[in-house]
């Protein structure tokens, strides 16, 4: 007799649920959120030691300022690495934690020179446009890990014939991996909305005051460079009245790329339902009840639909947020910091958990191919067959076939009789062998037949996937080129930094 | 020489912030949030305790079963209590940590036989309804609190003339008082919204199982009263598949409310920038600038706006979680427990934040006055005597006075030979004196005059207030009883309690 | 040979596609939609009416001015039930048209003082209003004569067994009946919410004038009456700066509608797929294919699920054009007014297009019980009898249960074999015997143990369905009351006029 | 006497309101909207010609097939132009008009050709992606008119001192053409989301057939040529799915810009208050009021800030019409159609609209001047020039000058023997002048001082807008690039036509 119990369900898996699904699942069940600034300490830092630096280089402050200021900052850094530099609610925001501990080891007519030239404004600006800036590569590098992923499974399922779906009821022959494709290529709109963001907003804000900019000679060029942007922006007061926008931007990435990922979670879900039976998930990617001992859930897939509804509303909340803003900075703005890191914390594993699923799902083959020669799936096959053989008008051949449809209804595929009977009816003489008719209904020969650009057929199937693979190359190394962006910054800062102190 | 910062502003202040102001300013920048089941654990006892008492009663448990689990509950209650139950994330939610704890302790022999008649679906929504209900009543509280502040400050100020506004334009005089009694109105229709919450969802859905009841013959009308329901929901699957409802609901009556405090917010904001200077708001309820000295901010206005549309937002994700479901619990539903959680701790102090700034300002009376002689604002009162007195058709009537303001232009008011020249040009004979056309400009007669109910005048509005204030009392009523409602069914559970224990 | 195609389908439907789902699924393709004031034309004449004769009432003007605008609207009103009062574009709005109409037949001396002692601003927000209120009882009446149906169908559907579903999976046994009286529950709801909308909003804003009240003596109570409200508004700028409210309260009661429409929607559609089979739709209510011969589609319930995003849509809207808004009318809230518009003509056919679908959808009793012996649905049930009948602690005879679930792999019910090896692994002894696993699995035990109340067993279903019918009469009477009163205040006003004419 | 009333205002008007300004803000009001089918009259013919063009040159339909329906189509186009090719709601939608009108002329033999190897999912998907495709360009264009002028204007008002604000409260000295300017770039950042728009979706969905390919021999290159796509869309049933996607896309992006047109709407609505007096709107863009004589109203600000809330409901429809997808066409996505076009109309005009405004307005130079000198605003600068010339740490000097803003109340700068009597608290020494502080806090030296990049100095304005109107060239040629691929592709296919025909 078990003396502890860890979980309420669990004695009829026979694999574990992966404890990251667990987690998944559980979510804001049982995880705390830490405050937003906690999470902004690093990038607070970076700004601090690049501004210091350039305040040196601009002879603003003297080196001795610039070399306690900058110690004091990287034994912070050490600090935050190790998860050890604490935010005291009191002091209000990281940029008063981070100040107040200069001034209280170094001493305020040293640190007190820190904040020449700037404001709590523009400095918590550039914080979170270089968070977002991070987790848009992020998000990029795990859509594209997934379209890789389904552009593999693509393959493996490229010959699997399924019966293709549109307003939920059965339209033609396709295969999973035709679905696959289709799955992969919304992933990869995806990912270049990451990309079409950092176009827009890697600009740097910093310099720009409270809004209306400084008249301590700061160089701007500077501080953009060692942060990793293209160069600073334009308008002191822009991207502080604005602060909404990157956001909104990212979060209406985040929400696009959540609606595609809730529409193969919801496709799972009923593929998986004991009527269709057509995919199985793992139980590694499947969860219990607390009372039913039978029960295999698709929880993961379940909390990717909510989350989508979520990204959606935190997008809402960006949008209202910006609307109608007086010139200027609005404390408003700031709300939406927390706003978007909850929805990016939220939504960023979710790339990985539905690919988990696919790839650790059994296809049921055979009950996916039993449907492709029922409920007269091959039906439009058969029109165009008609059409393409025999002249005959698509729009006659469909009103000939429609009746087909009625005369042979129960035997799930249009028969010879019925067919020639339709003709009848509508006067029109076709030569054609009930062989005919029969082949052109069975799954092989429509699959082989729809060989259009974009169709379910092998060969059309594979130069789509081979023109998003190049695509999925070139992404690939976007993503290599913004990464090094940001480590060649932080080496250039490291190297200003060690002129400073040495 | 300072040795240490504190905050990176205040020295212009005479009153320091309130800390409570800081806190609501700086918000999630520095305060984290607990895991959602956390909040949940005093919910989840008391449903627990009552579900268990309901099995004993009901004979489906032995009294020494009862005893074990009720003392087992009644410890852990003492525990989280004292913030000293803490929740595994190993454990996926409350329920597991608390029947894990129950059977560490007590053995599953005994502890085991809690989940008995119950799924965690039912009881996870029970916990929910329960923490709802809570705070509808804890949002009504605080609206009454405001409308009753705002009914003061009406009679305080209902002397105080100052130009009306439409589309930001001087409309006509009106009095602040008649602005803060239309404030205290639409606070009282949020209150109903509360009221009209609980009218929908104070009905019990624990015994609806994992969605389809239980084959165990429970009590639900006995566990119904014991957690203060109305009664047992009158479908088991119904409450569980519209998880989202009750949820959206307050999220909406939230909303609502958070959208006119935004409008107090805006409005006083604008009062309060030098151009207009008719409000200043206190120290108390301002902050200052990491950068400009001069600097007092209406943070916790702006912070209020933000958060209407965080409102917005929440509420959008709720509405999309519950769209579209399959019959039957859905895991996506549960998504909707952190969301709204966080929307109420965003949102229901701000209530008391505006209160605090608005009895605390300064008004510039001599301001607002000032305005009530300028800008043609008398302009639709000399029309309506006008029509009044010489029986002129109204439309005439203002045909002439827009000539008679455009004759008068840069004076501010009309002028009697303006009047006289507009009359003739339409061909009018009125027997109109000097005076009584600067008379009927003044704010003093135009206030006396606007007699009609539900406007400016001393009389109207002291008759809306007494109307208004009997409203209140109902509704205090409301409060008081569903209070005591709560009371009495943890009164009834206690003395159950000890039926079995001792 | 057919010489002319009206649709692109149909030939393989028996019955035809009911003409008034053809428009509801074309919708706006081929519909246009008119002026927005052309709708509010009859609203717009009654409350001409109505402030004439109160302006009369008053002797604020003189009977033979009364006569000539009553009798001048009176025409206006002929027209506009034709159809044939225009609203020229250049007019602005329908308030100018109809001032303009009577100002050129009868006058400016006489027409012209119809606008005395108000503005459009409270007219239009008056007009609105008495549409809403109109829509909202509409609203509640399409939604019981659904319930009624509902409460039907659950009668005659209670003995159908069918899988209940969590999480897209079987959970446990339930019938088609019990299905059909929770979405009775939820709709039932959705009508409260109309009676909620009304008692926070039948209050008259007319005699608020631009939003600051009027020097006229006009009688407010008078024209409330007279136009069916409850009374007058208690402050005259509320109503008119929260013109949003009114119109996101009736939004956010038809958004939570709409979500649970497309609840019962998609389930439809998904048991209607050729995997499920439980339901088949009918043609009636059903839609073609241009391309694919055999295709019937349930497009319907597809615009119904759509509509409910559309619904959360256009409240988002108005919430957004109600946030931080400057006291005092505002013209951004005349917006509001199409917005809701749109979304009510949108929206109220879907009731009973559903209730259409529904009523004559037909159920595949056998698919359905089929379902009801496979997939170990019958496990919880199992499990609830070993703990009733020999008193095992829930939590082990779910464990043992669901090792049993594990050894009986590919049967779809727990085996005696499999029951008695789990048992002994976990060292228990229960004297079970084959006959009582094998029976405590089947549909008919099951729903006849589940008799808890709100669950599936057929006495409290009856039950449920008892009490649900009396709050539908409840709701029936409430509707014919506010019927009523409308009624008699169009009788009181029609006699008031006659006292002027005659 | 006037015998007619046209409008309920005006008199007190020097300009007459411009008509379209009428248009735009009566907009719904008194004018109806299309059926969308209508709308897409024109892009369906054009994708019907080219299909057909396609079908020849692939052989599937015979010259003589080709050459009745491409003159029926010509025909019917001509007729379009004209307006004068209607849409019976019977006949469900545009392409069955389109069909049924060709049949009715030259015979269903012929005309019924045309319909091969395509569905109406892929024709309607490819008809609205084209339409959307011609707006992204219209609204890329509409916005590059306005940072035209916008660039323009910061030239014009380069040197007109003003407060800049934060936090609704005077922060420090800038320029109005500084905050044009900030202005100019937030709508740059607007047309590059209609250019990202068209790099994710400028390829043809023609040829995806229901949503899964056809066996017709069909050539998607040729097709998406002369449809003046990029290429075809690499999987048949992506875009079908998708049918959401692109619309969202643009709805955001429309979405993005509104929130910015609403910044400056409510921007220029605060300075032209009475109490801003800033600005003052011209005549041309007022409206009056029916009531109240003197008003000139902002109502066009308005009607932009209302769109605004009504582009982000929209956005948030189309989104949850994408949510949770099952694969293929879903006929909840065609609801997506009169939903953003309904969103284009309605927006569209508002960019011009505030271009106008912007343009017409008149600015009180003196006014914005006059704040320059009060309220401590030079106190931040005074602070700077104590730390640039001083050496004082920042945090100190903000310190003093704090506490002398404190001591110099009521005198709106900080004057010398305040600022004295605050150093030596601090204990501070420095060599300033009563000339140093006086002149440091006047606008001139503050502008001339902050010539930071990005800042309001001269300087740095003008090069933020060399660097601007390079980009706004960039762009020009992007939409002239694109109007031409347009061009090419309708000259093309005039080309083709001809060959058949002919």
């Amino acid at each position: 007799m078990p003396k502890k119990i860890a979980q309420l369900w669990g004695s009829a898996f026979e694999k574990k649920t992966r404890s990251r699904v667990i987690d998944f699942t559980a979510g804001r069940d049982v995880f705390g959120v830490p405050p937003a600034d906690v999470v902004l300490l690093p990038y607070d830092v970076w700004v601090n030691l690049t501004h210091c630096v350039m305040l040196y280089r601009r002879k603003i402050i003297e080196a001795r300022d610039a070399q306690a200021i900058l110690t004091g900052l990287s034994e912070i850094e050490a600090l935050v690495k190790r998860g050890k530099f604490p935010i005291d609610p009191q002091q209000e925001d990281v940029h008063t934690a981070i100040e107040s501990c200069l001034v209280a080891k170094y001493g305020i007519d040293k640190a007190g020179k820190l904040h020449t030239g700037r404001s709590r404004n523009d400095q918590s600006t550039t914080d979170v446009r270089m968070y977002l800036r991070d987790k848009a590569v992020a998000f990029a590098e795990e859509g594209l890990a997934f379209v890789a992923s389904l552009i593999k499974l693509t393959k493996k399922y490229e010959s699997y014939a399924m019966p293709g779906f549109t307003h939920h009821q059965h339209a033609m022959v396709t295969t999973f991996g035709h679905v696959l494709l289709g799955w992969a290529l919304m992933v990869v709109r995806d990912v270049q909305r990451f990309t079409h963001w950092r176009a827009l907003h890697n600009r740097c804000p910093l310099g720009g005051g409270a809004s209306y900019g400084t008249s301590i000679p700061i160089d701007r060029e500077l501080t953009a460079t060692l942060l990793g942007f293209d160069g600073p922006e334009l308008s002191s007061f822009d991207g502080l009245t604005n602060r909404w926008e990157a956001e909104a931007d990212l979060a209406f990435a985040i929400s696009a790329l959540m609606n595609h990922l809730s529409q193969i979670a919801q496709t799972l879900m009923v593929f998986s339902t004991p009527e269709f039976g057509m995919v199985k998930l793992s139980d590694e990617y499947s969860t219990g009840s607390s009372m039913m001992p039978q029960k295999k859930n698709p929880d993961p897939l379940e909390v990717i639909k909510a989350k989508a509804s979520i990204a959606a509303g935190s997008l809402q909340s960006l949008l209202g947020i910006g609307k109608a803003n007086f010139i200027g900075y609005n404390r408003d703005s700031q709300l939406g910091k927390f706003v978007l890191m909850e929805l990016i914390e939220e939504t960023l594993p979710s790339v990985s958990i539905l690919k988990g699923t696919l790839t650790t799902l059994t296809v049921n083959r055979e009950r996916m191919k039993e449907w492709c020669s029922k409920g007269f799936i091959g039906a439009t096959s058969l029109v165009e067959q008609l059409v393409a053989r025999f002249h005959l008008p698509f729009r006659l051949g469909k009103i000939v076939v429609e009746k087909a449809v009625r005369y042979s209804k129960d035997q799930g595929v249009v028969t010879f009789p019925s067919l020639q009977r339709a003709l009848k009816e509508e006067k029109m003489s076709v030569q054609i062998s009930e062989a005919q008719v029969r082949a052109w209904q069975t799954p092989e020969v429509i699959l082989h037949a729809t060989s259009s650009f974009g169709g379910p057929g092998k060969k059309s199937l594979q130069e789509s996937a081979r023109i998003l693979t190049q695509e999925l190359v070139r992404l690939k190394g976007w993503v290599k080129e913004k990464t090094n962006q940001r480590k060649q910054a932080r080496a250039t800062l490291a190297n200003e930094i060690k002129k400073v102190i040495n």
